[in-house]
This record gives structure tokens, C-alpha cells and sequence, in this order.
């Protein structure tokens, strides 16, 4: 999506130790209107999979998921993060780790909420690893849901989670995928082969 | 608002020990359409405000202040709970209490995103003893912001966070005020005097 990439290049911030910082626009501050133009998008290319919910997980997922929700004319229902291990027999959950923070988090999700009546559209922000993508989809894989496809904002293409889950058949698709980049050198988009 | 009191007395489910439990719409599950109509109510409480800003605090605000900022045609920035006391110079920060999960939270906000130069409509889910929408303030007095107002969604009336905070000199809307509410008798709404 061109918009999303110029906005990178402009506003985005390379940092050592591989970390892009788009907190101006996408998960700190909320670039509304941009957000909105990427649930249009992602409306436009999911438009034919019945989506009955979207789901993402806390926290900067929930305003694109929002955003997108609204051209869908479905709920959106974010994972949480739950401190504790002590799970009930209500929810949902799976351990995601948290590369940001570099903890173990236990994303929960409760059972009412999602049903193996979905159809599933999953929102977030980054894909790298496919951390949190995998558990959202082990989220729907135990409420008998189906998971239409992911939407993601910005996919770092040079790191495997959005291989290892398309290789798992799932549709992912990537508003921004980044071949590259570099403090200094700044950088590289990759074309979307579909 | 109507719509509000009607879908919480719907949905809404009063749970021993002060908790009503709406995360059938507001918190966990998100009715969209529901929300993109709050934001609308704030936009036509709030229009003669020229709000810059919405300020909410992750995660459950996020929803509510995504679908307000479009009314808008504003940013979003939110406030996030910071596990480490380790503050850098780049933030505003600030303690609360959370009483949901009975520990105190680091609340920072990048220094970038909120300047002398704007109005802020501070939008949250919940009021109740006040500690997050006091917190919010806090940031915005420490950015030298105006503070144009507070958009509730359900305020606890019977609690003495709104009357502290208007008592105060700041403008607090809540779309849905509740005098009282009891797992058996149910739940009691105030009308609002202006």
C-alpha cells in the first residue's frame, strides 16, 4: 500500500537492534485517517471471505483493528495479556513471547466471544516472527473458528514468520513488507508477489 | 445516551464485588457500530471544543477513542502502563492505581505527541474512583496541554471520582451514569443535570 510505505519512509525510524519505530503514526500516536484508508484496504482485498469478526491482540493492534472493523460492519475482540497463569475454564489461551519485552505472556481470550461459527479476519500491526500471529491463530484453531486470513500492517519480510504461516496455508497479507533496513542505509520495501 | 443504557441493561451483568461486566460490547468484544455512534455523541458534546487530541490509556480506551478521533478528523495518542520505574527523559509519566488488578502501574507518554499547543479531549471506558482520568490529566499538565474535557462512556456515579475531577474545574461527559447497581436489584441510571 503506497500510502503506508511513504509514510514509513517519511516518519519512520530506523534503530539498532532492529527496531522500527512507527510510533508517530501507527501504535503510540494514531494516524486515524491513515488507519482508516488501511481498513479500506483490507476490506478491499478480504471482500469476498464472509469475515463475522475481527480479531487482534491488546494493545496496538486494537486501532487498526477498529478502523477495519467498521468497513466490515462486524465486532472486533482483542486477545488480552494476562499477567497470571491461572487460567479459567472461560477463556481461551496460549503463551506468546513478547520479543519487545522479552517476556512470556499468557493471551487470553474469552470463550463467548469466538466460536467455531467465525469466520476470521486477524489484525495487527507487525509481523516478524509470527509470535503473536500463531497464537492468535492457536485462538481460533481451539474455538473451532475459521481463520479467513491475517491482515498486517508492516511485515518484516527478512525475518520468517509470514513464510512459515503462508507455508501453513494461511492467506496472510501484508500492507507494507520490508525487505531490508538499516540505520544508515534506511529502508527497502519488497514487491507483493500474489 | 440512550442507546448505551439500554445495550448495558441488555448486556451489561453486575458481578459480586462492585464489577459490571461489559465486555460482551465495550472491552473484549467491541460493538463498532455502537461505538462509532459514542464517538459521534462526543463529537456533538465536545464541537465547539477545537480538540486537537484524543488521549485515552491502553488498552480498553483504545476502541472508544479510535471511533471518537474520526469525528474528530484528530490523532489518537494513548498512554501506556510501563512495567519498569526505569523513565526515560523522553516521557511524561505518571503513577496509577489500578484496581482491577490491584497493583500500581507506570503510565508514560512519548514527550513528542503532546505539546502546549493542544486540546485534549481525554477519552476512557470506565470512571469510577477516577485514578486513570486523574493520571491522563497529570500528562497533559506536565505537557503544559489543555485539558478541553473527559468523554466517558459509564461512569460509577455513586463513586467519588466524577465529583472530584468536575470539582476540580474539568469538563467530564459520561454517556451512561450509574446511581447504583446490586446482582439481584439490578442496575440504576442517574439522569444527568447540566
Amino acid at each position: 500500500m503506497k500510502l503506508l510505505e511513504e509514510k514509513i519512509l517519511k516518519e519512520g525510524k530506523v534503530k539498532p537492534g532492529n527496531v522500527l519505530k512507527v510510533d508517530g503514526f501507527l501504535n503510540h500516536r494514531m494516524d486515524i485517517e491513515l488507519l482508516d484508508k488501511m481498513g479500506r484496504e483490507f476490506k478491499r482485498l478480504y471482500k469476498k471471505s464472509r469475515v463475522t469478526k475481527i480479531l487482534t491482540i491488546e494493545a496496538s493492534g486494537i486501532g487498526i483493528a477498529c478502523m477495519t472493523a467498521r468497513h466490515f460492519k462486524v465486532p472486533v475482540v482483542f486477545a488480552k495479556k494476562s499477567a497470571t497463569s491461572n487460567i479459567s475454564d472461560d477463556v481461551y489461551s496460549t503463551q506468546v513471547f513478547s520479543y519487545t519485552h522479552g517476556n512470556m505472556n499468557n493471551v487470553v481470550l474469552s470463550k463467548e466471544y469466538l466460536t467455531s461459527d467465525d469466520k476470521v479476519l486477524i489484525i495487527d500491526d507487525f509481523l516478524a516472527v509470527g509470535a503473536a500471529l500463531s497464537g492468535l491463530i492457536d485462538l481460533c484453531n481451539q474455538a473451532g473458528a475459521e481463520v479467513v486470513g491475517c491482515g498486517i500492517a508492516i511485515e518484516k519480510a527478512y525475518q520468517d514468520g509470514g513464510r512459515k504461516i503462508r507455508e501453513r496455508g494461511y492467506r496472510v497479507e501484508s500492507l507494507a513488507m520490508i525487505e531490508g533496513m538499516d540505520p544508515e542505509k534506511g529502508i527497502v520495501f519488497t514487491r507483493q508477489f500474489r
